[in-house]
């Protein structure tokens, strides 16, 4: 890849998708030269970050995410918004694949060119998900992108990490799946700002109806929404485009009320400190694995530690008090 | 918490279970003196550690993970075990409280005492959920547990991180619910060794038993399992206590082999060089922010940070520089 820096700004700058996906691939890189390039880049480009809304979407797998995504982001651009969709992916852990196979069911909306996806690996690099998510985010908004939906799968870990990247949590959820209150952890059900049942559509309509009804009982328990906000559940059809309109009516309102009673602010200024404190992680270990004697020690370290002849958290330490000293 | 270190130590090693309890605190704190004292008994134990089963137990809410380990738990007593449920708890993020009430619900086997259950919260603190279970772990050990089952929540992160603690990973799930294989993300079954249908009973037995033979062939075409074992699918009741000696005997025909055949030590060795690179992570964080000048600095940072004067990769990099000259 061959990289020069003042073109990939003006590229980015002028919304252009390609230098976009090769300014991501950039920031994905764990090459030294790469990594010192992705950082000045992320530097360079802050001044035109940060006036997009940021959406987390999430449920779980068979929710219909891609296909709610497709729907919702055809509805975006037809009022005006040119849209980014990031896609945390748990890479399978043991083929090393990536398993985005869905990501390629957004056919329409692939092909616009006000929308860009991306799959964003989760698996292995420097700095974790959500460090490298937020750069992919900035650099989407450098390009322009007005609205990012981040979309995350499952009920795990990734979720709260998703939590600390979005303006806006959207919990999709299936009506009829057993126990309406236990197909997902009242952990998740707390970050939700919106809740909506999908597939509402045919036979299943009155049935949806009647699960977000539920869920909108259950959220009265929940502890008081820090913006003022009443996180409210609703129903919506991809096949029949219904209820989209009213998703993004509900999006429009939290973002009208939450930027007038300052807690839109509030709530991104609490995201730069956690983002302060992720960056300081992944710098140290970064500027660890880089020295060069460390360097030359690592693999000694390893070998004792696979030979049993060291233990793992002795000899982390040890390394350590080599690099301090 | 008054804390003996030579008590805890003997305590441990006495299969003290209150004990046992009091040192799994002590790991969790993370204020200073107990993290050093923490090191300390990890360390000193390490002799008495490594002779447990480590079992990785996962499925989506809802699957019944729970009622299965409360059932499999006393089948394991029954058969001589000694058995300890570790949690991994993805901790409510808004509410920060635990929301483990499930945990309750294994009645019996909380009261055996052969039985050890504890949830290990994943939020926030020093290290990351995977390392901190690890030691959770090995107290375990230490404290004479022969069989450690470790449960997680969903589909996300925290699956590929308890593949690091453990030398089997079963997959629970749900027959029916949908396409048979859209119900969990493909990542997580090729991590599956073996996959356990539930609430194989009364009626829903033949829909099981056809799902498991479904599994089957979709495990056909994964990769091939580095320890030459060959991942199977079964069926289980709880309820009836059907299937259960059979996962029993699946388990122990995996560990025969695998120690037979070197996989289970190789695994073993494999997580050893994990763990070495995750306590180092920890440790230049911990030392970072327990550094005087650092801690004087921190608070003006962050509210550069927070007033939008400084930008967080900014503030991270000269702190860090600052902390390095």
């Amino acid at each position: 890849m061959e990289l020069n820096f003042s073109e990939i700004q003006e590229g980015l700058l002028a919304a252009d998708r390609v230098t976009l996906a090769r300014a991501i691939t950039l920031i994905e890189s764990t090459r030294d030269d790469h990594r010192e390039l992705a950082d000045r880049l992320i530097e360079s480009i802050l001044p035109h970050t940060g006036k997009s809304k940021r959406i987390g979407i999430t449920g779980v797998p068979g929710v219909g995410k891609s296909t709610f995504i497709e729907a919702f982001g055809k509805l975006l651009v037809k009022n005006g918004h040119r849209v980014a969709v990031l896609a945390i992916d748990p890479s399978s852990s043991r083929s090393k694949g990536s398993i985005l196979g869905d990501k390629t069911r957004m056919n329409e909306l692939s092909l616009m060119p006000e929308v860009f996806i991306r799959p964003t690996p989760s698996g292995g690099a420097l700095g974790g998900i959500a460090a490298r998510t937020k750069e992919t985010l900035l650099l989407c908004e450098a390009a322009g992108f007005d609205t990012i939906l981040i979309e995350t799968v499952g009920v795990g870990q990734s979720e709260t990490e998703v939590y600390q990247l979005v303006d806006f949590f959207l919990l999709l959820m299936l009506s009829g799946a057993g126990d309406e209150l236990q197909g997902i952890k009242r952990g998740i059900m707390e970050m939700a700002d919106l809740i909506a049942i999908t597939k509402a559509d045919g036979e299943n309509t009155e049935k949806a109806k009647l699960a977000a009804r539920e869920y909108m009982n259950a959220m009265h328990l929940f502890p008081a929404h820090p913006g003022q906000w009443a996180p409210t559940a609703t129903t919506c059809s991809a096949i029949e485009e219904k209820g989209l309109k009213e998703i993004y009516d509900l999006l429009n309102s939290y973002f009208d009320k939450t930027e007038k009673n300052g807690y839109f602010l509030h709530k991104r200024k609490e995201q730069d400190t956690w983002w302060f404190h992720e960056t300081i992680k992944r710098e140290l270990s970064y500027r660890f694995y880089r020295d060069d004697h460390i360097k030359a020690q690592l693999a000694i370290s390893e070998k004792a530690v696979r030979e049993g002849k060291s233990h793992p958290i002795s000899e982390a330490m040890r390394l350590i008090k080599d690099w301090g000293d």
